[in-house]
């Protein structure tokens, strides 16, 4: 380590070393762990995990009705079984002789903008109507406007459509909690107005998960960056489900085919 | 591709390749979602994330007090601050340019044998003295007997002592609760008595978070291995707080010290 | 699994599902390894590592002058210190009981755009010089016009100028060698020109690192994204290194800082 | 952060945190890149990058035969095709909208004890019979000894036998480059003669390529550690080189067999 000159001072560094990881989710002492501000004791057996989720990413405790309809979006996203890449990596990586972290850990690694992101895009994009509703446009015109302006780029509509359910079996209990929490005046419901209207638009395409639980996210106040990290929340709990039933299984190395058919392949064709 | 005749025929390979994905855990049809059999549509308003993990790595749904000691093991595990590799890690790899879930997945990676396993191993533990206790040992002479045999190749004991807390805030709350869902017989109480049997008798040092969850998990029949599963779970929501922090935050390629510190340099000393 | 009668005879069913996985990259059967159409009997004794490496990026072997080339541009960015993340992830992850795979994997898994994608974007920065210089510009305009267009959203440059190095060690052999390998008619000199030209234009901020492997590169070839394909490569060996110096020394659940200094709690700023 | 006294005093602590993350691997200072004592400008253009592999882990530079001989192994390890679930999680994860680094970083992870342990493993066994050589005992004798003590416990030997190739093609170069090694006195053979003693004591089943890479990394010197270290490093070829193949392909959330094959649903067998 070199002696050069303009390095702060000493009484300085101390405040420069802990500045350097400073936070606001957590303060850490001996004898003493607290959560955005709640010590820990106070929160075990008062708080449900929901509860501490909403916590941890919203800095406060929530209501028990804004904590079930965090509930009923994680549920809805605990698992889409083996053909999803997360769920497939996570069971073959538990084959390998790894820990039951690093199997999960790498089903989580595969939720990137296409596997993970549509909830986030979706919630941009009400948001994008939204704000148009706030400018003084009309909720159908700012929605037509919006695709329109969306779908000159690409047909595609992150949260609408599916290309294996022909209708989410999730849409229609979500549409309904949300509406019933609406009605209950636990939230707004302009989130709720803002999918309703894109799927009215281009109907007969309905609402898939990430269209509905960026409805819920949006009405609970949840930025869209974080529409992707509850949604990576949730899965974990059905990659680590089936990473767990992969190694009790006992198969060792498992690729993704039986090994009786072998991969096509294709010599690069001459120029 | 060839063409060797020791394969299966065509009319089993479908069956083969569906097979080699076989699971117990979902059912994915066009427009179906169950999970472990219950459909997502009946889920979604009745269950809450904490019945859902349950369902998911027990098989069926939980009584409600059972729900709630896993909320308590969940919620004392969520965070333990920057200090904690399992966080930094993923605050460090959040200020690199990759996605929010790439940060998590990191994150998680690093909680192995030693940084996540100590729950598992106390479970184990309690679990070894539990079978001597089933083969008609008394508890307190099982517990010391099987702390020697485990001291005799090492002092450590997972789930008891922590380097950091001189008494673990989350151990009172933890025993309470189990002790009044032993009183209401939601609980048996066997792997409490497991605990406080080994607490005494390596007295004065207390149970740690990993000692105490072990006890919730055992009690509430979770194999071992899931200790380590349901604690990386658990981790994953503070994993995202403070990654999401970071993200806010702006900073890019942040090393784990300020830069104005160099890491020494130690030549390799001559033979 | 069901019966619908869409699905393809089984006929097409071993074909469909082989060339589902169908690759160019290798062949492997029973007894026959080959890389990009090589039996592996060929290569080895007669293959370097790196030849090896530009046969399965590139489709074929390299000339020995292109192999030095690659060489050079490898060896430059195998490690730079425990202040970058990549390095330092890794080696507190290998302290947390995991395989040194996992831990490998974790500083991988840290190269993102941010940390790892510079040498990508400065390739695209050079061709997108070239592309004008092709379209009739001469060198030194496509190259003012280029960074202006490009500054006018942000002053950042990718491949010039370091935040720690004054001038970057590297640069000059790297320039030295292309130079030396276009006077042989090794390689065109294109992107070198391009490189020296956006270094005339922003003097005297010197071209790093990023800006030298891009113009090798680019001079042998590589698509952009491998430019970050091949800097990952590289790294990867001091990635290794350091994640194995640290299991020997045998430390667990290495924090980011010593235990001693604690991490700044920040109380949120009331409203 | 507080103030408790038993901190060190700030002239101590600058040193203390640096000495936190001191490194033989490296020196990095303004200006200055140093690995393991050489600047990197005398490395670029005189050193391969098997060259830098070497001084990275073995802390100097290797002769150029014995670099061959590192190439040879590493060669030998680049590939295994998409049935590898470290190419096939690479390549799954490749679809889902993350960066190149992070589909290879899932390659990596899935490289564990039993999918990338085998070499380390073999290098073990060796070294065990060696050991005994060592104490006298004759090599055949040693060997029948060795191999019958581990297989009280299980019939499998690592490094030997395939279940997919009936003779490795990599075995037959491998034994003949070590052996002209050894005649011309690069390498001692020691575990070359250990390696040939156990496949003649299991006749008839082959050396496998861990088998032979093992023998490899005990003749130049490496613990057995790295012998899985350097076959993820030698994979990340393969990795890198697939992930790319899938990018350009531009499918999107690949699962590991066509959409139109359904994973068998299990219910869970009542008791």
């Amino acid at each position: 380590m070199s002696g050069d000159s303009e390095r702060p001072d000493d009484a300085g560094l101390r405040q420069e070393v802990a500045d350097w990881w400073a936070t606001s989710v957590s303060r850490i002492e001996p004898g003493v762990i607290e959560l955005r501000g709640h010590p820990i004791q106070e929160l075990l057996g008062a708080a449900s995990f929901t509860d501490a989720i909403w916590l941890m990413l919203h800095g406060e405790l929530p209501a028990p009705r804004q904590a079930e309809l965090l509930d009923a979006a994680l549920v809805g996203c605990v698992d889409h079984g083996p053909h999803a890449p997360s769920i497939a990596v996570a069971r073959m990586t538990a084959t390998c002789g790894v820990g039951l972290n690093n199997a999960v850990a790498s089903g989580v690694n595969a939720m990137g903008d296409v596997h993970g992101g549509a909830g986030q895009q979706c919630l941009e994009l009400y948001a994008e109507i939204l704000a148009r509703v706030d400018e003084g446009v009309a909720l159908a015109a700012a929605t037509r406007e919006t695709i329109a302006r969306r779908q000159a780029h690409s047909k595609y509509l992150p949260g609408f459509g599916h290309r294996f359910h022909p209708r989410d079996p999730r849409r229609d209990p979500h549409v309904a909690l949300v509406r019933r929490a609406v009605d209950d005046g636990v939230v707004e419901g302009r989130f709720l107005a803002a999918g309703l209207a894109v799927e009215a638009a281009i109907a007969p395409v309905p609402m898939n998960i990430d269209g509905s639980t960026a409805i819920i996210y949006g009405e609970l106040g949840f930025p869209a960056p974080l529409a992707r990290g509850l949604f990576v929340l949730a899965r974990t709990v059905g990659i680590l489900a089936h990473a767990w039933e992969e190694m009790q299984g006992g198969r060792r190395i498992k690729g993704p085919i039986p090994p009786g058919v072998r991969p096509t392949y294709r010599p690069p064709t001459p120029f």
